[in-house]
């Protein structure tokens, strides 16, 4: 169950303290030139150690392509993506091999497994969200093809909502805010909590442009609800919600239903998705994080033999996991698409006999 | 792509005014004993008709089992489960023939496919959902048998919200309301946008007791995440919040954080799922749902050949999704459950060699 | 488990001696005319009781379509169709209650679930393979918008060989055999097997042409193996073989390489497959069919409480079930392609371009 | 499309003369002593250089486990295997890169993609049967506990057939050879073949011991369509026989059905499957593999540009693939056994009750 996708298949391995992370993407379709350089410029958007405001752990994320690309082009054959761990500080972690960290899933790995790698978090650590952005960015470069762009940015930090959306200047941004006035604030909230040992949560807003009208498999493989599995499968997510999302459900249905007008839709409550498929307009994505878990202040837990116990944790971690969840949301929106418009491909027989005309 | 779940499989057909919808649920282990009235009483539950806070048009909603039941008990083998359709009123929707009405999957249907059945909403009825409540409610029973039950009530319509969680209640209620006094206000919102040919939206609150810790398939089918996918594709919802969801993300992580204890976990801000895989506390997840697009005022659109036109739509259409929704949130939570539940028993070479020692 | 496909879903239901069985044929794309009279006409090929040939049961397999078709179209949902069982003489499995006739499913399902629908084999009876037909005559439909056609014939029975391969013919024989002169002595065969109260086996060969080059997704769902997967997977199927099959396992290489000419290849020996991916010539698959197991003599077998008896059956059955197996080989070789064409338009860039292209 | 299996994934990658091959194995139980030196073992059966019997060329085909272990033991994440690729001579390549060498997947990837890694066969080369071994190794582990066990050997080489089955000596064997008597004259054909500059096709017959009753999801995961799927998807191969496979279509019913006594199966012309699902005698596979199409004679063929032209492969090929197919043989026995082994867990409401009682 390490699979996301159902044309487009990524299947990650690897644990934060392992040899290695990694993917296998399937279903590329063969001749698409692989932009090495925007794979790693992705990358390096997700990488620790940029900034105050993320986490101090060093990796530099390399990432090396195994197979699937010839001569620059995809063949149509899986492409498998490594990426080697190189700052693996396993000691950090001595200390939380019989405990459980509070807000983490050291204790639901130990429930259902009955074993864990307790380094980092092992399989659970967001550092796998690395090779999904890696698997990301090849949809990414995909979706360019047929016109398709896909963007995020921080929406909301600490209950500091953005008001105005500058994606250009999300790409910029170390906190890679969408509201340059919102900013400000939004920074000194994450440097606060960094300061009192504590976290805090925030929001990504997503969004996807020339999405042609059709995208989306109903009823199971709807639009909207792949993703959502997608959104909130990212470490940390606690909700998702699809256009206007809680606001659509405290609006009258004369306001929230989008007119349908010769230039389009008159407004965008919808997110884009009507019925689970694409209505030609942005598709608007916002994800919900929870503070990190991860804090330096005295908590309780238990040990893994069951004795209550108070400690406080040691190590390096992001204040504010939404800020680095920013890639992350991007790289799932560019599955989610690149697979919907290869699922679609068949939703017409005028499409088959296109393909296979004689 | 109108299959739901890995383990525990439900397929369902269907149009809003075609012969009958029902489903395919494969993958129901052999020995279970199958409550037909259990069946019927949740789809009973979901039927429209019953009062006026949802849709006039009357459905009985008979289902029949095709396959997969022998002398009362699940034989391992698919169970096939028809509704035929009685209710048809085609004639209504003769006016939609050539329109697409705001807010409705007609406009997208169209774009995706070329063709549509227009009536009644085609395969983007919410008709479709009894299916699912008769899938979920053999899922349920399958839970029942291993200590867990799902439960689902109204917790917020037009801007008003539950204060108080009654399970009980909202089994009784027409409203399906959880807190009693919010009741009040909440069905008056309901009747005035009926009044006002209009309609409201709402939020419909989750509950999973006895859901052992270990249920959900790190990292693609983790339990949040498919929970979020089972609910996003509800029709009309547009936010799936896991435990505290939103609110979550304004807390600190010291707030936030559940204390695990001797007794278990001291809060519940993480609806019982962390890093994806259920940690023993009750699972909550909160969906909401837009206003019924379907309301009785002049709106703009266009027709299927572009013209812009304003029209009023007739028919019988309920003023609020969400109430209908409470048992078709708790079939998806079943439906979900039990998958897991199925995916789980391999987590273990224990549980292996347990089956299958010699 | 019971769903057949990647991106064309067939899942059936139902049991021998239940209402009824059928299917939902899921991922057919929207605008392919739905040839009603066709898809019955494959289903009367399969019918039993229509010759001394076959089993005595008469039973009409007139199906019905629930869903998925409007004004003749296909609409891009669900096509459910069943069939209701009519001529149910359960009486007759009285006597198979509680004893495994041998050869057959009884015992397997019995250890397998622990229960089982003893009244003509179940689920495990080739009345199932009537819902394949019928999906398999919704898929020939589609193959044959893109100049694919597939047809099938008894290759051998009793260990007599056609010589010549007239699919005309076998569409007209009674026997359904490939070659008139063979014909005569496979049939006497037959019926002398029946008259012993015997049962004799045999071959069916089965031919798809104007297959394009380029279906078969390597390397796990090669052309070559999901055909086997098909075949094998029809009751009583016992080997399956590709082109020349294990007589290309005794040439040398030099024999049995096809030259590459430009008019084409020089001989087929790889039945149309190289690497899973069709060449472009004609398909070829032979199934051979294992005598049918249930006979009227003698034999040893337990009961459900583990104790020996003799015991002889009682019933109709078919004395050489290949030849009924003929239009099921049909079925699941036009699924596969059907499905191998909807995959494979993903399998290069300019195919997505064209699609999508704006 | 690079993924075999239902609840045990094996998802491989690589090209013959790429960076790496390798795969991921996701759905391991936690908890099972992971044996490298096995796997290795396994691996090193497999390699090619071993003989004059087999191709000349020399991998190391050292793997390396990049994640899912910890301490010796699985845990229940991805287990990630990578052989890197040591001796790639591509220049030995140059010479086919502009033709189809008859027999080989060059022409059907060229037409299927557009473009293809001529090195080596690229991904179509038998070389991705190592990365196979390393995850059927891992399989093999798991079918260990639960008493399973899984040998393959040589069974036919060019029409010579063994006698008798000693699947001991088998393992010690060059050939892989089941019958020591017949190995004189299957390896004198081997090699007169090499000194032809020909090849020679050969079968494989595989063996699973100690399977227990009820393995096997009916009606589309039937255990023997499934297995004929993991065989005839192994490079070369055009025929699988279950059991007496095309020998069981030339009996009579009375003489090919296994008459159960108390003691088990008074035959098994079965080969340990009914219906789909195993009985509990011993599953036999056989698979038959075509002569190696590269050969070392003139033959014709056509250039990417479609001239024809006569030409002379050079390279490092095997004279008879089949030998090399014997741990292939093995993996993808094991790899579906061990799928259905967890598949099969969820047959029964009182297994899923044993796993979660409370």
């Amino acid at each position: 169950m390490n699979t996301f996708g159902h044309r487009l298949r990524m299947t990650t391995f690897g644990e934060s303290h392992g040899r290695a992370i990694g993917c296998i993407l399937d279903g590329v379709p063969a001749g698409l030139a692989i932009d090495e350089a925007f794979i790693q410029e992705q990358l390096d958007r997700r990488r620790p150690g940029q900034s105050a405001l993320t986490t101090g752990r060093k990796e530099p994320d390399r990432v090396e392509i195994l197979s699937g690309v010839f001569e620059g082009l995809s063949t149509g054959t899986p492409i498998a993506m490594v990426i080697f761990n190189t700052d693996q500080k396993s000691r950090d972690y001595e200390n939380v091999k019989r405990l459980f960290r509070p807000g983490h899933a050291d204790y639901t790995y130990w429930r259902k497994y009955g074993i864990r790698d307790y380094r980092g978090g092992g399989r659970s650590s967001a550092r796998e969200t690395a090779a999904r952005v890696a698997a990301g960015a090849v949809a990414q470069l995909m979706l360019r093809e047929i016109g398709i762009s896909v963007e995020a940015g921080i929406y909301e930090i600490d209950g500091i909502r953005a008001e105005t959306l500058d994606f250009e200047h999300a790409r910029r941004s170390p906190l890679k805010a969408l509201d340059p006035e919102a900013e400000i604030a939004q920074e000194n909230a994450v440097l606060a909590a960094k300061e009192a040992h504590d976290s805090v949560g925030g929001a990504v807003l997503t969004r996807a442009r020339g999405v042609p009208a059709g995208l989306g498999e109903p009823l199971y493989a709807k639009l909207d609800a792949v993703l959502a599995e997608a959104m909130m499968g990212i470490n940390a997510a606690k909700a998702v919600e699809i256009g206007s999302g809680v606001a659509s459900a405290r609006l009258k249905g004369s306001e929230n239903n989008d007119p349908l007008t010769p230039d389009g839709f008159a407004s965008n409550h919808s997110g884009g998705i009507l019925g689970g498929i694409s209505n030609g307009d942005e598709i608007l994505v916002t994800t919900w994080f929870k503070p990190t878990p991860s804090i330096f202040r005295e908590q309780e837990s238990l040990t893994v033999d069951g004795e209550a116990l108070r400690y406080k944790l040691k190590g390096r971690h992001d204040p504010c996991v939404a800020i680095r969840g920013v890639p992350v949301c991007e790289a799932m929106m560019a599955l989610t698409l690149a697979d919907m418009a290869l699922l679609g491909m068949g939703s017409r027989m005028e499409h088959l006999a296109a393909i296979y005309r004689r």
